[in-house]
């Protein structure tokens, strides 16, 4: 997270070299616990991560196994009443956070509400700030926040958030959605502390595939979601973290019996859990849930270190052959400033997208021009992202995008 | 749901008595529809209604085939973009809702904070009410909205939520969870409205039991879950109604980009969908929501009025046998003003329900003194109940419960 040098791996320069790469990948055994279909090169994964073996086992467990085997009594004998806070301790390690400092609960929306109302009683001004090219949703939350308070909201310009923060809260993306360009956490939160403010990260497309340092970079909150690169299956729930030695003190604006420290004793006033478990509200969607539990199961024993360098990797590849072929690159060309996934613009963008789709290469496309890769390091390989902006190059030399059904207009993409 | 005569059935006085009801039972198919286990009487249904082989089908559809299969693509090619309203419009006719005034996201938690905000602008006073014996988490959603905003919480005595509500914004179980009293819902709606005020209803233990009128009794605002007796899973995301006439009016405090009208066009500007869709706000959890959707099928073609009589006959069939047994009666006697579960009190409650679970019966208690009978109209059967209630009347009789094993305290029932 801190711009530290990323641990180097030479960019291939054929595609001999990129098998090499694969041979020697200690992430390369990872691909075989993914459920994904021969012949695809899924580029999405920034957007809904591929199904597991692992997920979907766990899936089948707890809806043909515990639901109908032991039914309410799985709330127990399955131990679904821990789920949330069991998997927000599997999930912890990966954000460099403790035990007990992360709970799956709810949508990133929901989560930003909890956490940036929770932080205004802790930030020397009541103020909300966002930049005006944030992730849409954590603009709209601070909107009803903002509405339902009084307290006034500054849509900052891109990059400007921490300057015109002034002692308030500000929701930020670690990675942006659209260009990849990376935060400094550790910089910002400096920043941020030293005027009495409080920043609460939104890490949905950093959370899996770099290497995100929560205690490193002294930040108290956060949020993100779990169905990208932690492949949890689509709307898997979200998790908050909050820093122990804040959480505490923390008060949820949205408190439900499943932050209740003792849910069953059914008493009118409301009581807290200890830590962040207080930020769990209704009961918890237990099918999601236990899917993203079993996508987890490919993390154990991977280094974050490795996976954020291998997502670099792939994406400088990516970077430097979309250049080649004369697109324009909206990602920082610095790898140490990226996320996970990378952005290039081409005025045909979409059906370009769809006809590399014919070739069996999912990427994604947002509005007006953008064409992301999602670069997912347990499933990706060197060779395999060659082959892919290979083909690319081939669509764009031969123009055999453009044609009519390929620029058809899609309702989501 | 107005205490209208119910649908007359008369109470069986013998096994065989029970068998003939059984036979001529117009919903009796439907219990092959459930993924029950032989030899057990599931009286839970009230707290996590059982798995049905179209929720299971469904689900793996949506994971095995569309996750694996179409990843991303599922959004459009399974429609889970549209699967939030398309559930919504489903569960509509089961409470005398239209389409377009339903939407299934969030928790119960969550919706009820949803309305409760946006209520509160239709209110002639900005004051919320809520009964001292309604289900914690509505208590704690509406304290944690008083701290938001500043409107105060008065906490009405049991039954004392209208007549204290003096223009505000009450919210209000149809069903009580514990006594299982069922409320006038046209009475308190005319009410309410004649001073101003407006009620947001927790259908939660009415929904999928009760002939729920919310139309005929004008009613603008609800939630409820959607596990119980709809069978949707565990935690099942919950569903949000608002009057088609009031919905474009509201504003929700949680805007996310699902209940925007454009959500890939990635605006600033929040511009909430038509009609209840707006309170659509992250990402749903799709697993779950594709097993509810399932779920649902097993209500295709069946009257909520023969739903209701039934679990009304089944409900008077337990209350009745219990007095035989000499237990305490915690349920309205008057099957009219009762929700699908009725519930009995017995100093030895838990290990009652223990000792019950060991043949087979699964009911439930909540502290002190309370056993809850859900009579699921859907799964059960007249001669099964006759059976379980025989059982419990053997148990008390022998003090077969009266066991160390027995009285061992669980964390949750």
């Amino acid at each position: 997270m801190h711009k530290q040098a990323m641990t180097l791996i030479s960019l291939p320069e054929s595609r001999a070299e990129a098998e090499a790469l694969d041979a020697t990948d200690p992430l390369a055994l990872c691909r075989d616990a993914f459920a994904l279909p021969e012949g695809v090169t899924y580029l999405v994964g920034h957007s809904l991560g591929p199904a597991t073996i692992g997920a979907l086992r766990n899936l089948r467990a707890a809806s043909e196994g515990a639901w109908v085997n032991d039914r309410v009594g799985a709330w127990n004998s399955a131990e679904w009443i821990h789920l949330s806070e069991h998997v927000g301790n599997r999930l912890a390690r990966l954000v460099d956070a403790k035990a007990g400092e992360v709970v799956v609960c709810d949508s990133v929306s929901i989560n930003l509400f909890k956490l940036a109302a929770s932080a205004l009683p802790l930030a020397r001004t009541r103020r909300l700030v966002v930049e005006e090219d944030e992730f849409p949703t954590d603009q709209y939350i601070l909107d009803g926040l903002s509405g339902l308070t009084g307290v006034d909201l500054v849509r900052a310009a891109p990059g400007k958030g921490i300057s015109q923060l002034e002692g308030g809260v500000l929701v930020k993306s670690l990675v942006n959605y659209r260009s990849s360009q990376l935060a400094d956490m550790a910089a910002d939160e400096a920043s941020a502390q030293s005027g009495g403010g409080v920043i609460i990260w939104d890490l949905s497309h950093a959370t899996g595939v770099l290497d995100v340092k929560l205690s490193a970079a002294s930040a108290r909150f956060a949020t993100g979601c779990t169905y990208k690169y932690l492949n949890g299956g689509p709307g898997a729930p979200a998790f908050v973290y909050a820093r122990a030695d804040v959480a505490d003190r923390l008060e949820t604006p949205l408190p439900g019996w499943m932050g209740h420290s003792a849910p069953f004793e059914f008493t009118s006033a409301y009581a807290p859990k200890t830590g962040t478990a207080r930020f769990a509200s209704g009961t918890p969607p237990i099918l999601s849930l236990a899917a993203l539990n079993g996508a987890l199961d490919v993390f154990d024993g991977v280094s974050m270190v490795e996976v954020q360098s291998k997502a670099r990797a792939l994406g400088q590849m990516c970077l430097m052959m979309a250049e080649g072929m004369g697109l324009d690159i909206a990602s920082p060309l610095d790898p140490a400033s990226r996320g996970g996934h990378v952005s290039v613009c081409h005025p045909d963008g979409y059906p370009l997208v769809r006809a590399l789709a014919d070739w069996g290469i999912e990427a994604d496309f947002r509005t007006p021009h953008t064409i992301r890769f999602g670069l997912s390091p347990l499933f990706l390989g060197y060779a395999e992202i060659w082959d892919a902006m290979s083909e690319l190059a081939e669509i764009i030399e031969t123009r055999s995008w453009d044609t009519e059904a390929y620029r058809e207009k899609a309702i989501v993409t």
